[in-house]
């Protein structure tokens, strides 16, 4: 039995409210169970010096976590340096929104999603991914809708849950108390025909199987099915 | 009339949602129109050195604005250091919670309130105090319960509101709108019994007189008597 | 009696000794008591970028303090962040030499009054502004001189002073030893014809009335006049 | 054919050569081809806070770039903030060495292994991995020939290596100009026994499949034998 | 003939008034022709980590300078890092002071003395261990008056000058004008005995020969010995 | 007898290992005993603002050490700010290697000379500059070789070496045990011709005399002409 009571290849309940804010070009609140994550997305009509000249738009994320998300509260990240941890976040919520956007069809604008989390318990960079294309495309919407963009640049979904080995069985989307004790974490990232865009994997302890390994990907698919259904039903 | 419709000394619809976190000891969502601001309290056995040894507790509040939190996006706090405008006003917040706090009575603990603010439409620092004294008032009732205080420490409510010259007339509770176009924006902190605790007025191109500073005044203690009946109605 | 043997709407001495530095375009030593500040004003042909295009100019102000204007040596900023207590400071300093200029008559250049504290008892902030005001001025009439600006873009005196409630009773200019036992402090920011430019009063412990606030208002009147004849002479 | 004229199996000519440094306690230079990278174990008898009383060492890394290791001049770190790539791959490299570490056996110490890129040809964090493990291993000799450690705490290898896709065909060991061009980038790390201790698998544009991830591991699996060989020469 | 009109050999005038700080332990203001620089020692009971226990004390210095000092504003520290020249100095400074005292003598106490430059015209590095010099050894003579400090540890005197390469010609103590002009550049720090503690000589353009700087040696050993019957007549 | 075993006049074994960068336009590994610095200049078509438009190039250079070049591990410099120290050495580095360049010649172009120290056992400045010379050298050869430079910018060689007094007596080429114990320690910089571009000379404890230094200035140049030597051997 799961510390949740959930089945193996049990998701959270999953819950997301679009709208939620009056400023931004696209926004939700995104709930995997005790995890919420508010995202919202800006669009501006400039794209970073890299970018500039190429006709192509370009696609960011940024990741923060209030003081007190978490159980025991956390310094404010604006009296230190942003962490390591959340640059690898941002940076991996960003690669995997840009996998599904097609930037010569947005055109040289960017859009940034900022996905703060409001409250964690595990599977926040996946929430941030799942709720973050969720804003983005909302977004999109507008700018579709304004005429500015012809053809959608938001090709596909993309969705991200975690997977786990706790108590020696294969877990799908593991809350804090199952993180803190899995011996190997796995986060997947995929599209809604459940193409891989990303795949990280990490043994605390014992390492893992390639067996193992195959295991969690098809609870991911599973997953990430029901994932792109939620979104598909948010919007 | 005022842009939003309002009257002179009509504050925007204030709700207080207490609970909305698992992990603070107490907190809750503050909304004054289009204001939103998250306020959670956190509880520890430790206090900053220099209190150390005296018995006495500590009150500190920390502020913060989500970047998308306003018309147009702001860069995330944690990317640059906290700007003297973040600075000012989480000292401000702290300042007045103190105020009502008998730190002897707390003991040699520390409470810190952070208010985030999910949504900006003016007067975010004038909620983060009402909010930020509920999240406070919260926590204390658990120290309460537990029975590690006797007394109650939080000896009196306090609240906050602006007030301002807005085309020529003193008005109650600026939103954004009003707030860039006033010639003169207050803040009024005072306790439930009207004691003034903070006042802070600037003048914005034509200064402003004693009898308009008293005007204010007067409407800001109406205002201050509605947010802590919201106050305690919340509780 | 006061610990100074002053009477209670007695300011400490003021001297203003002008044309302190061979390279500022405006500068004085201001001594309020034991409280030493030296201003320099910087004219310079260029405007902030918000500004730019505009035809207005740009009054700013930057404070600071040597390590060892105060009884224990401080930490010196340039090896830490600068505080919030002097963010905000500076920031006081600058709207309140801003609420007596016509940016359009000055035309888009910048003037930088910078307020050292030499030696620091007190009111270090109000001697920044009364002093930050003839240095700005002397910056002021050399622009003048030299036909670059027609009309005087300093339209006004400002000045400022502090007031407190000490042993119970209202008393004019603080210097350290009464702020540091002081029930309220605040502070007073006034234009020649005893306009309000800024107020900030604040309690610590014991809040404060509106009678309170108004005799308060009433010496910081006196005092400021007393300030402004001072400027006067000075120039 | 590949850009450097190698099988799509075949790892770049390796070599590690130890005893680099009079001061670390274990060093060695390794060659992948173009990139080489500095590695040097230092030793300590004090622990991390959160360690301190466990009974427990702690292996940790750190990785840096020299400016010019690159083909286009990169801006010192000791200039800005370490990058969030830097943070990521210092992460990467001490999760990887502390799975294959009894904390308990190697006691109460830390080791510190400083990964610096001398010159750069593409697979500097999977270099640094396995060139780190064999400046570990030979500090932790010395601490068993000492006699301050009884039993060898490092209880298996690990190394690493990069796959990825490149014109289409799933290729080994990638080194720059296949890693720009790669539509897909992944690596490995793996113990002695091949077991699987972190994946990282990324798509550039298009996504990749479950097959295609399953073709990079063979790859890997054969690349990290020859490594983990190399690594058994060198001591 | 020297822009400012002086001999080779010829000082500018120099005056040191002593005792300008209510706070310090020793302080003086040194004037340099326009070179002025307020020296402030503080005397903490209290070494840096590496000194406690030792017995010894520790004497350090910090150098700053106002932003408008200088002909064109600088930037305030405070906001950027402390630059390279500032350490530099400040490290000078520090060095040069501890040559004359005897840590031991001293006790486990720290003296730091700040030397801020309130105007620059050139020699503001040699001005400040000369004014330096006179603040620390006001502050021992506190220590030794106290009766905590029985033989005096500050056990000779020491003093700084430039001298330069000028118009082909070798000067004495180079204003501004003269300082950016010159080829070579070179400190010298003395004590009262005419021995060498620091020397730094730094060609611009042409390099310099031992003939030419024996020559500046010669004007350095004169320009010292007046200004240690300077310090002489301050104290 | 020198700790080394050494004569008084005696350098450590010189070795200049040349194009040891597949990546720099210039690049040296210089070994000056153990101590082991990596030179590596890079070449771009820019120049800083302060140059822009005037016709003249630019060098600078920047010093770095990997955290475990020392006994004991430093910290990384990317974790900190660069010390004062660091500051101070790559400041002499760049004003050495310009005082042999002809900037016209050079033309609007800027010379980047890393000099990264891999081990470090004394002397390490010194190192920097004569092997930065010779990476300085071999970027300009390319650029002669393309015909983008006309005639050779680099006009004369420059070479430094330290020295010092040790047990009482001159001796040079400092190691690490030697400079840790030494009563003086200077650095010279010297060109090709033994004309003096930067000196500095210290004093720890006692001071020195002239003649003392007039001695340490005979080793110089007895140093630096064998240094001489070896560049020109290893180009």
């Amino acid at each position: 039995m799961r510390p949740s009571g959930r089945q193996m290849n049990e998701l959270r309940p999953v819950s997301i409210e679009t709208g939620v804010s009056i400023h931004a070009e696209g926004s939700c609140l995104i709930r995997c169970g005790n995890t919420h994550v508010l995202c919202a997305a800006t669009l501006e009509e400039r794209v970073p010096p890299w970018v500039k000249g190429s006709g192509l738009g370009w696609v960011t994320a940024e990741y923060g976590m209030l003081p007190r998300a978490t159980n025991t509260r956390m310094r404010r990240e604006a009296k230190t340096a942003q962490s390591g941890r959340t640059q690898e976040i941002q940076r991996l919520i960003g690669r995997s929104l840009r996998a599904v956007v097609d930037r010569s069809a947005l055109g040289e604008r960017q859009i940034t999603v900022d996905c703060d989390v409001l409250q964690a318990d595990g599977g926040t960079r996946c929430a941030s991914i799942t709720g973050g294309w969720v804003a983005l495309r909302l977004a999109v919407e507008k700018l579709m809708k304004s005429g500015d963009v012809k053809s959608n640049p938001v090709v596909d979904h993309v969705a991200a849950v975690s997977c786990g080995i706790h108590g020696g069985r294969v877990v799908l989307d593991l809350d804090y108390v199952e993180d803190s004790e899995a011996g190997t974490d796995a986060n997947f990232v995929m599209t809604g025909s459940l193409g891989l865009v990303e795949l990280q994997g990490s043994a605390e302890g014992a390492t893992f199987s390639r067996d193992e390994f195959g295991r969690m990907t098809d609870l991911a698919e599973s997953g990430v099915t029901e994932l792109v259904a939620a979104q598909k039903a948010a919007l």
